[in-house]
């Protein structure tokens, strides 16, 4: 995966939030092959880093041709960007289109606070 | 009714939440014999295990010919996904169209905490 | 007034909710005698009865014809209903329609555990 | 019925468009004695008169403890009103709300210029 | 099918618009068994008879466990209304939830002006 | 009435077209002298002239609490700015409140090609 | 300013909620002398009296001569109304234009728990 | 690219619309190679073929990894689709997110009625 | 102005049409030096050129700093871009906020056929 | 920066909330130079002064031609407007414009009781 790169947060004493929302996100089926579509959303309170966007957008952009169920995209991103960042807290929410006539939505989080020392 | 399938959950120590939406939902009135239509909303946090999509598009769409009242579909859906997944907690929305005039949405939920052992 | 009729909660163990929305409501204003018009919206939790939704209808059309004003309306289907099925909780919100350019909408609450024994 | 009143144009000369919505109509099923509910939409040019709308209010009132189909009203509210205002054109729209499923919404026209002389 | 039943136009003389609208239609795909759900909209001119909507909302049930595609579906009901009420003129729109990720929405016409002797 | 100002059209040779709305607009009832409120929308192509803004919000603001009906209100104001900037084609359109559960929306147009020379 | 009237709550023993929305509210820039338009919406719980609301209707309309700033409107209209009233709880939102590109919304409250005895 | 399949009219003397709406088109940029995000939408009326739902899946999913232009995009679904189901009359819509600030829609269309003989 | 680059049409012989939309524009008022902040949308069929998007951009965004009215910024924009790439025909609309309570959109269009040979 | 002005809050006393929507916020890229657009929110309780408009629309202008990151503009506007007003509390919102297919939005709050002495 391409790297999800930071830069200093202009206020690391402050516990402020930031809401990203990256409607173009697409993946493929690892059943069929077919593509999925979705958006993703993440929420956060930065330590030190933030989120730089653009190596983010190629982060989003590289599960292009990557076979992956909603459940792990979600649970992965979580995953990939709390340990690029290490934020306070933060919750990444997977919006998929409709399927079979079912939508489904995903969200997973991390704090800080609740984590083994 | 098919039986509700599962699968691992891709993060099995973590609370996420899934929400699924089916907005195809049709049964039969039991008094009348004449169509019901409504949409099923399903949020879960799994414990082990996660539903499989495809089976329960099967599952609901059995409902299709079954005469049935809107406050007993919506707690028999939350009854069997439970008895199938073993969540967290769970909570199970039927919206259904207006009848008469007259609107309904009925909410059932479990939580495993506050299950006898 | 039309009675209120019931049937058994198919879990009358279990606490969930019921929203019945009806957007068809009409009376009289009791000073000038010209129609008012509304949307009724129960929710409640029932204990072991349900309202059957046909006799409501009744119940609510029975309205059409009586002079009565927006903060009694409210409070009447209130006590009518929680006496004819004796939930755990229930809100009623009586959602009017402007009349001089003035919007009203009155919301009254009963809950058991409140309630003299 | 209460008589629809007029006054004149305040520029009969001109061709100009008056469009009325009346949100608040309700009459009464003649097969089942049901209430109906919808909103009547009148839009014309006038020639000489303009609807008075305080006796349009009373006007449309009247239609409350009446028995009458869809397709009446809205003819018959034209009929009325083209009869009243003697407009230059006229259309009348009855939008009802949903009886068993379906929608209904009846568009009835008058123009003069089509009219024997 | 069940019959679709009529009733006299209360102006036969004019050409007036009646708009039915039925969003509780579901049929099942031919090839595959899983149910289709979309919405049913009629729009027509009456000439001596309307639809009568009781008789039509069975008929519309009625393709509830029939298997038929989307483009059938639209131009069997104009077919058969035509033939119910022969009205002047006549538009149905089949208007289908997406499948596959692909939304279909199907408009046939009849005009009497434009038909043989 | 405080005076429509004028600027000269930047391509008077041109019809463009210019559309003005004013959605804060209030006069008084001259039956009750209670107050009424809308929105002035102004739609013109001019010839030689635009309108000032600055100096139509002053000109809408002075009939604050002048006694005037709906279907005066349009047709005074397209008189006194077809008076003031001699447009193309100009259309203003009053678009009124709710009054005793009816709303009302006036539209006049003037076009220079209809007027006599 | 004109009497804010009171009737006796139909359940002064119980704390029900009543939302009055005054969409039509207007009075002028102390600076400029402009007019300022926007809504005024109260919510609250009465103890033993009900606002009436045609006395409400002439109070606000009092308004629309008068210099005051947003802050100013919406805390007097809350004084003055408590004063009527002596309810348990009250709301008052003040929801104004957008003046120089910028939208204000003020919002003041009394509880009667937190008044000195 | 995969080919477009076809079904057979099931009313080919009848001019109907079909109007198919494919809301998760990717291609990509041919000067970036990054990811580009649009809706396609079909308008056709059928001479004697329909288009085929899946096989037009597959054929909108292989533009997933081509690098195009929206321009061409829009021009040549438009040619592939009238060569696959010689249609009376089409039009295509690319509808695409936004880039740079600036968002594009393209449409082109066909009629047999202005083809060369 | 930064020049408007052009590129070939994919398809010169069709007349197909392209919308864009530019939500980000922003000028200064030439009265008061404010920032006037708008939306415009160039709406064309092409001849041989089409507008590359990347240079409207700049073209665009060098609106920032200059005092211009909201007529002339129409008008302007439609003959810059008309002289870069000599459409068939085009249509400019300058939709721009809400200024001392009134909003203006201002629309200019060409077409190739109405100019002087 | 142009001053933050004050005035006087209308009742000191008095914990109320006041919220200010700025739409036409633009400032530049620091990396591109390009133009970057959104909408500032501020919800504050003042203690013995609110912000004066007028200054904050100039002061929120002030930014039209500085480089700065979102992150950035929404901590210092936080900053510079507790300094101006020392509220009780007070939350900045910064909803920034769709760049790289990737919309944000920054929260930053202060609240005076978390403050060292």
């Amino acid at each position: 995966m391409p790297p999800i790169e930071t830069f200093p947060s202009p206020r690391p004493e402050r516990e402020f939030e930031i809401a990203i929302t990256c409607p173009e996100f697409t993946s493929l089926c690892p059943k069929t092959g077919l593509p999925d579509f979705g958006e993703i959303r993440i929420h956060y309170v930065p330590r030190d880093l933030c989120i730089e966007l653009k190596s983010l957008k190629y982060y989003i952009a590289d599960f292009r041709n990557r076979g992956i169920f909603y459940e792990s995209v979600t649970n992965q991103i979580l995953d990939d960007v709390v340990a690029a960042v290490h934020p306070r807290r933060m919750t990444v929410t997977g919006d998929f289109t409709v399927r079979g006539g079912i939508k489904t939505v995903v969200t997973a989080s991390f704090d800080e606070s609740s984590q083994p020392a």
